[in-house]
């Protein structure tokens, strides 16, 4: 297989046959066409990136700084025993590599730890404490935009697992950019079209310092599932998770969700909004719990 | 396993294990609440029912006659050999059974034959044809309502197919009744939230005279692919596909797409509507091109 548009051997075949330098280039070209159809952030913003050591947050922070963006790295060590270390190497590596800063928090510093709690799964614990504290982070520290590194594979696993539950008011806040409101700070999504192939393939050319190891909770993960039948769709149908998002993309464009939006309240502890009437964020009712386990 | 309502064996397991007759009773039941929730029909509808001789339509059949109404059977035969006569068999055997009067038209009455046409699959040729003198039957002999047997598979395989190929204009339409307009009678799908499974399991325990020979060109079914699709995902995910739809559906209520009606014309050879300036339907332009292949 050869490089559609040079003589050289392709490396990845899907969109069409590149090579290592043709791929490189419709790599970052899709994600600067991305930051800016969605107006995510240009280069007056204060952005920060939240990382994980991990081959999609390693390849966007590479793909931004080859794109010339100037961006602070956030990595939050979950002190999961045998995997947040190594993560914690990768990401310095990393950083170190490109001469940017990285802030690095540990969960314990907040008194907290990623388990299971109650009959809320590991994973969903997890996934709590690291919107929280990615937000907290970047609000505090002036940042304007949050960058995570989801990516179209993420986003249809996600769509489809909602599907199969119903709930259609996640589905309808699937974008690529979630704007800033109260003390949330804007999030944007710069991999939104980028398959975890096509990361993994510009990590590798690029020789990136990347943790390649699994999270040893991820079985627990239930996106996980769906995105194995998404690659099996996809073997037999190249570009269907391509066509799946486009299509939804273009579907929510014509609709019109009249948004519940709850009274939003103050968390009395940490004064960060909540939709909770007792007035303790889900973050900090995770904190007392811990706390209260703790004296026990 | 046995049934959840008595403790006969049942014979099916999903949405819930049942005996024969609590099946028979939820199949009914399940068709006559989708009837009523979409104002399908009521008893002083002059019904038609398009039937294939295979599965779906004939549980259709004789699920609308167990309910108490009263409508007449539509066959149109394909007249594709080894295939068409065995179907014809079958309806007319159906219809002797329930002693309703079944109406046969055949392709080759309309100067037409199912056959792929220019670069046109034969599937999609086929799909015309039907679609057209279904219409056309039932509009000239007064029908106010077809009722066909898409079921809750063919129905997600198609929304599946379509975002695939990003043609979301007809996931908008994908709904159980589409409108009488025109010189197009109203369309129904009673079977919207049952499974191809389930007429199967309704077929078999009423003994009804279906056939089951797939048709010859059906491997040219762009439809069949993904239907494979998502008996895979169910088969892993019992309940998947009524979940899928049934969010599908939730979601289309907020959907407003503005739907761009191009002017409709009156067919010059058949007077049928057709968005075609040059005033031919795509049902006279094959009558037409048969007509001169034959001159040829």
């Amino acid at each position: 297989m050869i490089c559609k548009k040079c003589c050289k051997k392709a490396i990845i075949e899907y969109p069409y046959p590149m090579c290592d330098q043709h791929f490189r280039d419709y790599y970052l070209r899709t994600i600067q066409k991305t930051i800016e159809k969605y107006n995510m952030f240009n280069k007056e913003d204060k952005i920060l990136v939240a990382v994980s050591g991990g081959k999609d947050s390693s390849a966007l922070v590479y793909a931004l700084y080859e794109l010339g963006y100037e961006f602070e790295g956030l990595y939050i060590n979950l002190e999961i025993p045998n995997y947040s270390e190594h993560s914690e190497n990768a990401v310095k590596e990393l950083f170190k590599l490109i001469d940017y800063r990285i802030n690095i928090i540990r969960v314990s510093d907040y008194n907290i730890r990623v388990s299971p709690i109650y009959k809320r799964p590991i994973c969903s614990v997890c996934g709590a404490i690291k919107r929280y504290l990615m937000n907290r982070f970047a609000y505090e520290n002036g940042f304007t935009v949050l960058a995570t590194a989801h990516n179209l594979v993420d986003e249809a696993a996600f769509f489809l697992m909602n599907m199969n539950s119903g709930q259609i008011q996640y589905l309808i806040k699937q974008e690529p950019v979630l704007p800033k409101e109260n003390k949330f700070v804007k999030k944007v999504k710069p991999l939104y079209f980028i398959t975890e192939r096509e990361n993994m393939v510009y990590s590798v050319i690029n020789k990136l310092p990347v943790y390649y190891g699994e999270c040893p909770n991820s079985s627990g993960n239930p996106q996980s599932k769906w995105k194995q039948i998404l690659y099996k769709i996809e073997s037999e149908n190249p570009g269907f998770i391509r066509n799946f998002i486009n299509s939804m993309l273009k579907l929510k464009k014509y609709i019109n969700y009249p948004e519940k939006k709850g009274e939003i309240f103050c968390c009395k502890y940490c004064g960060y909004p909540t939709g909770s009437r007792s007035r303790i964020c889900s973050f900090c009712r995770l904190q007392k719990y811990f706390n209260n386990s703790k004296k026990a």
